[in-house]
């Protein structure tokens, strides 16, 4: 280990605790002055963010890098504005620091009430897509956390330059310069440190990326992680569903985007279904240009698809292939789910409310579903804005981790000098 | 490591995830019916419990253990009756799974709803009072979440009674035998790998006991931690306290049980304030035989207390002994108590509500509290039932953790149809 980066990402950890602490008081006005000042600043730089981005870009051609990591690394001006216009959105969300989530009254005349208040320092690390560098920065402001980023080593130029104006809308506003710092070093070693807590000046770890990124941040963490490692979503098709419904549905959660999380990867069929649903569904999912792979017993019903094997039941394929299995009913729905799950996203077809009541009860994810596609799993689309990516753990944040799930809360005991007996 | 240890606890982590997934679905009526059997074996069984207990109090005196610790581990009829009533007022709290925090709707007709879910396997390691093993197995059950408990060494045979009986209750209403698990070992080992997760099946740890257990646990656990290390209580008498008010609540907030978690430490006195406030006050805590620890300022003001230094400052008595601070207004009781903070609970006492108000936003502790005594620090005394204990981190549970808290929550989407654009 390298001393000095030690040192140097110590002084970062406890600049952000100073900064969050005043941060935590700062008023919704304040906070989103200095969003409207970032979302201006990086507009009216965009020239200096785009050369960044240009040598980013040259590097990462020269290392020979793949066409779709240099799409997510690239910038333009359209990009850029897409950056401004995601500040503004945070500008328009609920600040939640001070929202009283609850509130009631004891028999001795206590009032007792639940306010939400920041979590703290907020680590995240994320990969060579410089738009991170904004959107987390921001998210993170607007429920009163200080912020410490740690991008790809590929966007290193193209964040730090986003990063130097989100400074200066901070300072613009008189909100303290390190509520948003970004680790100054590509070097590997750093991202140990931020699992570390950095001697507990870090709260939590929101990795944004993808499986080798997550499973080495839930790995090597020695603090609290949101987050998720895979979206093995789950379509089970009853038998007393709605075909077209089904179909619909099916299509959607698998083809409209293959590689996000909330992607459906594998479907299962109640063997109790009308005959002719099986057929249907996987020629429409073929028709779509999806590859299907199928159990045993689904073989038998089709023909020209390929043989799913036991590996196939625990692969997120984040494209355009899809595993069919069929099973005796809601019970074993469920549990193939419990077994091959990684309680991110599951969906039930069906007209039985009560069959699918039950598989909602059951299924152990964070977001079950009746009757609608797995790619709703997201906080935009649950109404939430924003959101710093999707948690599958139990703890503090499930689901969507939007500026809400970046708060925790305290009580408050108002009373007229009541004693304890 | 004893390996036979490791493999023993490896079976009881696998036990409790099974145990758990079945739990997570049984009825209210059935868990209550658990919580009534076992209520009803433990006050007929009482002589096998009290023998038990007699030959862990005569090991106990054997290795002159202090009085207080014997106390703590002494059981008559009495003792027993009011564990079989805590097991009973167990059953008169809501049961919280499947309870609905949240629903609404989204333009495209999608309904959401937040719905509390178990959180899982809980370990809970406390200390030698056997009372502990039916008011934490029974919480953890209500909520529907499996528990592995460790108790002390000095209270193993006790335990294992009280234990033997609650298995026989949920055996009764056919819930798994291995929702509520005893660690069958003294091996301090044990401790080690409970605290490491065995191998992901445990998701939470709740220490029950002092500062040594507790310090040991936050500093091993791999996994998270619900409790707190210390709870240096502050009282802070603004100049505009009502003198009646803010006497009755330092001495209840001392003295009523000085060994308490939520007892006051430091109390904080307005240099603004009307000069006979201090005397007034120093001088009821020494008649109700407090001794007072006072600062430069503070001595000057009064007679015959004994000065304090820096260590007092950051000491938990927990007993009759107070350290008392002249500050310079809100301002300066904020940033002391910001510096010497343990994050439990802080009480202002003021008929200023301005700066009452200023005080419990601005200072970061689980319960900030107006005119009252920070002994009404505790879940029973905030309504919530039993708790299990105080939490002082930010994460998922703070406060008091009470049934609710033992809880995470899903969500369920439920559409007609809806596809993703």
């Amino acid at each position: 280990m390298n001393e000095d980066i030690r040192l140097q990402l110590i002084k970062i950890g406890n600049d952000a605790k100073k900064a969050s602490n005043s941060l935590s008081m700062a008023s919704e006005d304040k906070k989103n002055q200095a969003l409207m000042n970032m979302a201006e600043l990086i507009e009216s730089n965009q020239d200096e963010i785009l050369k960044a981005n240009n040598t980013d870009m040259r590097k990462a051609e020269e290392k020979g890098i793949s066409d779709s990591f240099l799409d997510r690394l690239y910038l333009d001006k359209d990009r850029i504005s897409s950056i401004s216009n995601g500040l503004r959105s945070i500008i328009e969300l609920n600040d939640p620091v001070g929202e009283e989530i609850g509130r009631w009254q004891r028999p001795n005349g206590l009032d007792i009430s639940r306010v939400r208040t920041p979590l703290g320092v907020i680590g995240v690390i994320y990969e060579s897509r410089p738009n991170v560098t904004a959107d987390a920065g921001a998210l993170c402001l607007k429920a009163g956390n200080a912020v410490i980023l740690r991008g790809g080593s590929e966007s290193f130029h193209s964040s730090n330059a986003i990063h130097k104006f989100l400074v200066q809308g901070l300072e613009a506003s008189n909100l303290p310069k390190h509520s948003i710092q970004i680790i100054p070093t590509t070097d590997r070693e750093a991202v140990g440190l931020l699992l570390g807590g950095l001697n507990g000046s870090i709260d939590v770890i929101v990795p944004r990326g993808g499986k080798s990124l997550v499973e080495r941040v839930q790995n090597e963490a020695k603090i609290p992680v949101f987050g998720h490692l895979e979206g093995i979503c789950h379509l089970y098709v009853d038998k007393s569903a709605d075909l077209k419904k089904a179909k619909d549905i099916i299509i959607n959660a698998k083809m409209r985007r293959p590689g996000i999380c909330g992607a459906a990867e594998t479907l299962l069929i109640d063997k109790n279904s009308d005959e002719s649903f099986l057929p249907l569904l996987i020629n429409s999912l073929k028709d779509s240009g999806c590859e299907v792979r199928g159990c045993e017993e689904t073989l038998k019903l089709t023909d020209n698809i390929i043989s799913a094997n036991d590996e196939d039941w625990s692969t997120e394929y984040l494209e355009a292939i899809i595993s069919v299995k069929i099973v005796d009913g809601v019970e074993e729905a469920i549990s193939h789910i419990g077994e091959y799950s990684t309680n991110h996203t599951d969906s039930i077809i069906t007209e039985d409310n009560d069959i699918a009541e039950k598989f909602m009860r059951e299924v152990d994810s964070a977001i079950v579903m009746h009757n609608t596609s797995t790619q709703f799993a997201d906080g935009g689309e649950f109404g939430m804005g924003a959101e710093i990516g999707i948690a599958t753990g139990r703890f503090h944040a499930r689901g969507p981790v939007g500026v809400e799930q970046l708060t925790s809360f305290k009580y408050i005991v108002r009373g007229s000098g009541q004693i304890r007996p």
